[in-house]
């Protein structure tokens, strides 16, 4: 079997990863992440996925690499919060209604590339300041997309979902167990 | 603060209660688990959950108990699995198609109880018999509902799902939270 690259130094997105893949090695991409304002969100997050592929997998053409991006829209597009107050304005924004998280995955190998992206619709139920400002305090909402996190206290606030709870994470194991049956094991 | 007793020896239900009540006991109810056939799928897994909420409620009258039961609904009601063919069986009927996981959840306490049910659709994608005789050979399926984990090897066949990841888990957090509030912290 080839070598397996995750363009991703998501700590849960390794995690996920090894209920599809045995063994595979970690390489963050390191590109430009700003996004043309002329992009739908599901194109902007797919061209941010393919490009980290494509960036590894220049220089690594025997190996098959994975990337994965994962944007929140409501209204606009939430990336991570910049700090705690940034985080304190998208968790308003959430409060009470239903947002997407969108999350793109691409993999590269063989000169192919193959970029999907999952929607899941995520209703929150309404919270109050002072839970807005206790979740922030857990540290947990600092380092993630829309500022929060649905395998963790962020759980508390979600009323449901429509899609898959993976993509919402940061990877959608069913969607990518998928697309890599359509890259042979060996190159 | 009064002693919590959760009503489950659920390794899952107790992993998901730290996220609400930072320290409890757990006291697994022993009940007699049949569903009375007049009931409705929905009616016989809150039966469930509130007879063991009550039954370790009787012997425990300062304490807060949490129960609860988790059924799967497709065509007919799928608990445990008896043996590795009874859950080929339910897997080869959830395959391809969407079904519905009930959780029950009861709350005890004050000589009062409340039980509330959570209710998700879950899609699978269509499986192979190998991937059915993988899947169980994992050891994964025997000790679930419906044979198969939603937090395990269960993922890579779940397209997608309508309602909370954690009640077809096993413990819908976010609904217990909103009951746990109608509770007094102290009794």
């Amino acid at each position: 079997m080839r070598e397996v690259i995750l363009a991703s130094q998501s700590p849960r997105r390794q995690e996920l990863l090894q209920r599809l893949v045995p063994s595979f090695s970690v390489q963050p991409a390191d590109i430009d992440e700003s996004m043309s304002p002329e992009m739908t969100p599901e194109q902007a997050v797919c061209d941010l996925a393919r490009r980290k592929a494509q960036a590894i997998a220049q220089s690594h053409p025997q190996s098959l690499v994975i990337a994965a991006d994962t944007i929140v829209v409501c209204d606009t597009i939430f990336g991570k919060p910049e700090d705690e107050a940034d985080a304190a304005r998208m968790l308003r924004s959430l409060s009470g209604r239903a947002h997407q998280v969108m999350t793109a995955v691409s993999v590269a190998g063989d000169g192919r590339e193959k970029t999907e992206v999952s929607v899941t619709d995520v209703h929150f139920r309404p919270m109050s300041e002072t839970e807005i400002a206790d979740y922030i305090a857990t540290g947990e909402p600092m380092d993630k997309a829309g500022a929060y996190g649905i395998q963790g206290y962020g759980s508390l606030f979600i009323e449901r979902i429509e899609g898959d709870y993976y993509g919402v994470m940061g990877l959608p194991v069913c969607m990518l167990h998928q697309m890599l049956k359509k890259f042979p094991e060996k190159g």
